[in-house]
């Protein structure tokens, strides 16, 4: 048994590409969803320890953070971005890391975009925003502009990612489109910012990591402006790979 | 979601059963099996309780006496036999029933075997023997003999079923098998128990709870011998359909 916990639950597109992952692979196995709210967190992680049989879970908006501090052991991942999107056993304890990154990365490879050099306006420096920004540096982006309705914590992931990764990351005050390669939106509100993509290049490709819907308004208004879009669960699928590695099903 | 609980769990037949009817009758829904000890059920009620979208609870061996203590309301044939196996919500409170006794006498109606005023002898006085006491006689069987281990156990039984339902019950101190049209096992370690089956008439369907192996000792004894056998997994199936509605699905 896997499951993956969100608050809400019903816009997660993790039960279908992993059942039908497992089916592709033979496993014996099923990933089903569960609604709790955050106060409710710690007391489902107890189950998943005490369940013999429930041998991973997927953490995804609002627990990634909070399930940090409920496990025995973080990966490198989870640990430079403070939170956690999926969690093993190993015996008796809890290994967490997070897999948003580089499925990001992977979901843009997949569809045959480039990152490397590429200049990123990123808009949202939260759970999600912090795995992208270290997964983008990671992919050899040229420089990255990371904007949140918080500004301290805009800068203060645009100093920790310059800090430990060399790139250039810098804090922006407002959303700027242009001159950016990509434009990525990781706010859970994203969808309805008031984005103005006027200024942006025909070149532009936009990208939201919200998945339902699909098109999401920001999609959309890059769409009617003919600029190219790149949707959420592309996030998704590019992590299902490595995520049935770190749970020992291939 | 739907969850069975038991310890252990491989033997249960009701992910197969309930995960065939939901896909029959076009529910989204799906029942997964949960391995949990004892000193864990708590845990696991709890989360049960405060996941939004878990919507029932399949309750086996052993916690099916332990869970009445962990739940808001119970239902007329959980309080009679002190046990419950399924759980669904109403708004936040949990509530509870114990469908064996209907589950198992469906299962022998539907192969055609009636009850009515039949001589049945019932090893096993705990949980599930409670319940099948119950529902043998809330069926008009003519008499029950009840053998346990534990004989106060056999006795409290059969006083109890006698005084509720005004059918003749009475403790035996062997598992004595000359003279019924049934005999029926439902002590968990029965498939193991020397039971002599040379003193039963031709005529004697012999039946046994137990799920796995589907023909269990008692039973290949049994057909040895000549005599008709009923499995374990009828007693689940029968009480699919009520669970069913239990659930609110149909």
């Amino acid at each position: 048994m896997y499951a993956i916990v969100g608050d809400p639950i019903d816009q997660a597109g993790s039960p279908g590409l992993f059942n039908q992952a497992f089916r592709r692979i033979g496993a014996q196995a099923v990933l089903v969803p569960m609604h709790v709210d955050p106060a409710d967190l710690p007391t489902l992680i107890s189950t998943f320890r005490a369940t013999r049989n429930w041998d991973g879970l997927v953490v995804t908006v609002p627990h990634k953070l909070a399930a940090v501090d409920l496990i025995d052991e973080v990966g490198p991942s989870g640990q430079r971005t403070g939170a956690v999107n999926a969690i093993r056993k190993d015996g008796g304890r809890l290994i967490g890391d997070n897999f948003d990154g580089i499925g990001f990365v992977e979901g843009l490879h997949a569809k045959g975009h480039n990152l490397r050099c590429r200049s990123v306006l990123l808009i949202g420096a939260g759970g999600a925003g912090r795995a992208v920004a270290y997964a983008l540096a990671d992919a050899a982006v040229g420089r990255i502009a990371i904007y949140d309705v918080d500004s301290t914590r805009a800068a203060t992931l645009a100093t920790a990612v310059t800090a430990s990764t060399g790139i250039s990351a810098s804090a922006s005050s407002h959303p700027e489109v242009r001159a950016h390669d990509l434009i990525i939106n990781c706010a859970p509100t994203g969808g309805k910012l008031e984005i103005d993509l006027t200024p942006a290049s025909p070149e532009t490709l936009v990208v939201d990591i919200v998945l339902k819907p699909a098109i999401t308004p920001l999609l959309a208004a890059a769409q009617s402006r003919g600029l190219k879009v790149h949707e959420g669960i592309h996030m998704l699928s590019g992590q299902v790979a490595a995520l049935l590695v770190f749970f020992s099903l291939t």
